[in-house]
């Protein structure tokens, strides 16, 4: 599951010119960076220059491609575009010879590079003609969009007497969310956050978290002298190095001087704060990769699957713990040599929670007989040899059989299931416990007992595209082809997201249910959120708890999860069309869960004073 | 361009059973087999076998998955399924229990491989439901299917004096035929082609190169033992065995004894035989990869295109001899000090035939001028740059133009060009040189001044089914998303192809165009081909040969292809369906070069006695 990384930041450097550009890069290799930021045309040349008719000069408006090899301007140059051109601009002139230019560079920027990355830089939110004419062509490669972290101006501001400290100075997360709105969420357009001396507030920070970093600017300004004389970054840089390193594997792009003599120790200075918060992270290779829910009632899961998730390495600790404080809570001291408890697995699987009950059984002292029910034909082999082999002197009988169907010869004090999703019922736990419930006995106990589902409004932009562009992986399926992808729930390990509100609780379910029979597994939740800054909604994270029994608890919600729990990635529920929020806007959305004979489907429905979104999904029950 | 291949031949062990699985594969893995072959079923299980309802041992039908870790068991082992059973059996019972068993072995295997191997056997054409049942499911991994190259039958009848020496035993292809037929051409479904002491006639093997085959079965007994006692392996089937792992490099399965004391010996030998004939192909990664055709006049190559194509090694020695050979017969050798040739160089691109016809100026010395024609600005700066750089002495002008709309100040005695696609003029060479031909003096030369298409019937199965599925590569666009996909040419470096017949000839274009205006660039042809084999037609081939001038040609038809000649793959025209073909049988096709103002679409029709088959080409003209 994990996928091994080597941690080695790298590092572009920015040069406003390069004259001799192989040299530039040999020298900027022996700082350690691998790659240089250039201009793509050459101050040399002289553009509006035109000769005669027929041996012009009016095509060379920069150096020839022939400096370098094809492989070498892919992966050892990044072009910058539209360096001087004001593509916004009120005089008609100016803007269509700007329009022309930055054709002209992105055209051939990408002759150069082809699918690699070209630069541009953002100077403010009036950038409607700006972001139409990069982003309407078919871009190649990627257009990296330089946007400073904070306002050049507010820096100024303060030093000025005469504005007030409140008087708004735009942030420069709307001149980006402007350009992009404007560039129709284009995904070859992505941000080169620039670092500047002054550090934003916590909250506007994370809201980057959402959005399409993929380099990190940092200019030689920033850097503080140590007592040694070495140039360090403030806590405060260093946090949000390391912060955006954790969530974007983003590189590097080191603006500085060429004479500065301090070069190469910048370099080593951003590679070594890199490596040095580096937190190893098994799952990294699941970062913002979407996922279909897998839907083990429908699907029989394979070996792989399975050997998957019994590698979690708390989960059927806290199992084991739970069936034991239920074991010594029904049988007191006194009883444990002469009554048997009888415990039924519902869902066996492989065998994990077996092996849970029956270490539950050691640990406590007390007698067991165990029935295992599982309906994948493929596990039962298993779950033979494991009871031919290993379990031959305990008290294990296998049923062969969905557990809506069995009939027990005797009913259970304990019934042991593991039927959770990321988003609690949504693998229709249940409507599976509520039939498996007819086989225990009244003060029979359900482990889980309690589970709750909860959401909040994000913006997650790698995610929703990947749901926008049909992209999901499903391991367990050859292929999806589905027209319905944006009514669909997700689950992804989510780095890549704004939280936008904190989560609240949407549906609860407890076991054994006592409600009168039939059994009303519908339910309707409206939930208010609130966005305490300007952002964009394009979907909800959900995310669940359950209590196994008494105090034991597994929870994959953001405030109490689980230490080391790896079982569950959270939900994500994508909105067709993003939406743009106001700070202090409420966002309400309706959660219904609704059933029918052979379905279940979660109607949501979002809405605000101006705006009302629909979203439908439906989860089939299995071949029974 | 060169892939790098280590070439390392993969064996895996055929085990009638295996015991103790790990033990086998470790010993398998001394012998230097990657993988074992194996059943799914442990004969040590008897399947019927049910004791009482909840203690049952139904399910219990094989082995645990817990014997290996999922990596291992996808990696290192081929499980096998179907092995005692009839599909096709005409009594009921039997032919039902087959199925089930079958199903079941197949989900379990999937259980322990998922997206790994599994194998079967085929014993003949009767094998309808046998396909069906297998092939109608959705197969997540590969199931080979086992067909001997040649009937076994064959082997016996020459034995016996009843049965006469043309009497038809049915080719082991015609079981395969008949099973991929109703397995639907299912893309799971491929082939594990075993050796026989026979060895079939050179067209039936040639038939295979058509098919997917994915696995050579070599058995024991098809070795002789040499004079040192070692096992080798005759020429006939090393022939085989060369030829099958250049086209497929197809893996290895070994069956023998496993007390055959030989084992490894015929491991090694199976590794040398393919090291020993091993070719070094710059070109293998490319193998059967289809690809849209480039349109330069609509595209603008890039950077990476220009350089894959000036690295053709023999490409422009075979311009520059065109190009000296004519500026000889054009100026005689006593006035070659005053006479300047005028060599127009229409779609310069970076340079390449300016360099050639330098050259050829300099070898045949003889004074010339150069127009060089480029529509590309991107191409506009590199010309500029090598003009300034390296030609500054030589007479060199740029013409940042369109060629058909240039107006030359003066006329050229040799229009030299490479606009011709794989096809001859599928890159619109006709048009644009008609177009360009203003500029040539009435007896001026063009290089090429002729060329011709050819085509043949093939079954070339994998690009065919990257063409059902739309998943051709173009390299320089984004996307190709083409409702269209099946009506279109393409590119691909074809090697798993069988050739139904010879190629013949299709349209011929020669330049300066001496027919009356307007020139009609329209074509048909109708061309008759017959098939040796019973075979299946998918589609055609498509070649061309140039006269550049006199005896200088270039060509990829495969009877007279140029050395080295790097630039071009040979055409690929899918049909939508494939087609039955019988030896003997006449197969007719039409081809129709059609012409309007700004399309031009080659209509294809494909006729027989019994079917008819129509495909439409269009390509676009370039914005001018």
């Amino acid at each position: 599951m994990a996928s091994e990384r080597k941690i080695n930041a790298c590092v572009s450097l920015y040069l406003d010119t390069a004259y001799e550009l192989q040299k530039e890069i040999e020298k900027a290799a022996k700082l350690n960076c691998q790659s240089v930021t250039i201009p793509t045309v050459h101050w040399n040349f002289d553009r509006e220059f035109v000769r005669e008719p027929l041996r012009s000069k009016h095509g060379q408006f920069t150096r020839s491609d022939l400096l370098l090899s094809s492989t070498n301007w892919i992966n050892q140059v990044i072009c910058r575009v539209g360096e001087n051109v004001d593509l916004d601009s009120p005089i008609d002139r100016i803007r269509k010879h700007s329009e022309r230019t930055i054709l002209q560079e992105i055209s051939f920027a990408e002759h150069l590079v082809q699918h690699g990355y070209m630069y541009t830089k953002l100077k403010g939110a009036n950038c409607a003609n700006f972001a139409r004419t990069v982003a309407s062509g078919a871009l190649k490669g990627t257009l990296l969009v330089e946007v400073p972290i904070t306002n050049p101006k507010s820096a100024q501001n303060c030093w000025r007497r005469d504005i007030e400290d409140d008087q708004a100075v735009q942030d420069t997360w709307q001149w980006w969310n402007a350009f992009r709105s404007y560039a129709d969420y284009n995904q070859h357009v992505k941000i080169a956050l620039e670092l500047t001396t002054d550090v934003p507030k916590k909250e506007e920070i994370y809201r980057w978290l959402g959005e399409p970093i993929d380099a990190l600017v940092v200019p030689a300004n920033i850097f503080l002298t140590n007592a040694n004389n070495y140039p360090v970054l403030s806590k405060a840089h260093q946090s949000i190095v390391t912060l955006l390193y954790r969530t974007f594997s983003c590189h590097f792009i080191l603006k500085a001087n060429p004479g500065d003599g301090h070069l190469g120790h910048y370099v080593e200075y951003i590679k070594h704060i890199v490596q040095h918060n580096h937190v190893d992270d098994p799952l990294q290779g699941f970062n913002d990769v979407l996922e279909i829910p897998l839907q083990p009632l429908y699907d029989n899961l394979d070996s792989a699957t399975y050997e998957i998730f019994e590698r979690d390495p708390v989960k059927y600790i806290f199992y084991q713990n739970a069936i034991e404080q239920a074991l010594t809570d029904r049988v007191p001291e006194e009883e444990k040599d002469t009554k048997t408890t009888i415990i039924m697995v519902v869902g066996g699987g492989r065998g994990p929670l077996v092996r849970a009950a029956l270490n539950a059984a050691t640990k406590a002292n007390r007698r067991v007989k165990l029935y295992v029910i599982e309906k994948n034909p493929n596990a039962i082999v298993t779950l033979t040899a494991l009871i031919d082999e290993l379990w031959k002197d305990r008290h294990v009988e296998l049923i062969s059989k969905d557990m809506r169907e069995f009939e027990p010869p005797e009913k259970a004090d304990i019934l042991v299931s593991e039927l959770l999703g990321s988003f609690g019922d949504n693998e229709l736990s249940p409507e599976c416990l509520d039939g498996a419930q007819k086989q225990l006995k009244d003060n029979g106990i359900s482990i889980p007992c309690k589970y709750t589902s909860y959401i909040n409004p994000c913006f997650a932009v790698k995610v929703h595209s990947q749901a926008r562009a049909n992209e999901c992986s499903a391991p367990w399926k050859e292929r999806v082809v589905s027209s319905r992808h944006m009514e669909q729930m997700y689950v992804a390990y989510q780095k890549n997201v704004y939280h936008i509100d904190n989560p609240q609780p949407v549906f609860e379910f407890v076991h054994p249910n006592c409600d009168p029979d039939p059994v009303d597994n519908s339910r309707y939740r409206s939930i208010r959120f609130k966005a305490s800054l300007d952002c964009v909604l394009n979907g909800f994270s959900g995310y669940f708890d359950t209590v196994l029994y008494k105090d034991v608890m597994l929870s994959i919600h953001p405030f109490t999860h689980t230490k080391g729990l790896a079982s569950w990635f959270s939900m994500f529920i994508p909105l067709t069309e993003p939406v743009q929020v106001r700070a202090g806007e409420e966002i309400v959305v309706n959660f219904w869960r609704c059933v029918a004979s052979h379905k279940r489907s979660i109607l949501q429905q979002l809405s605000s004073q101006a705006w009302c979104v629909c979203v439908w999904f439906w989860d089939e029950f299995g071949r029974v």
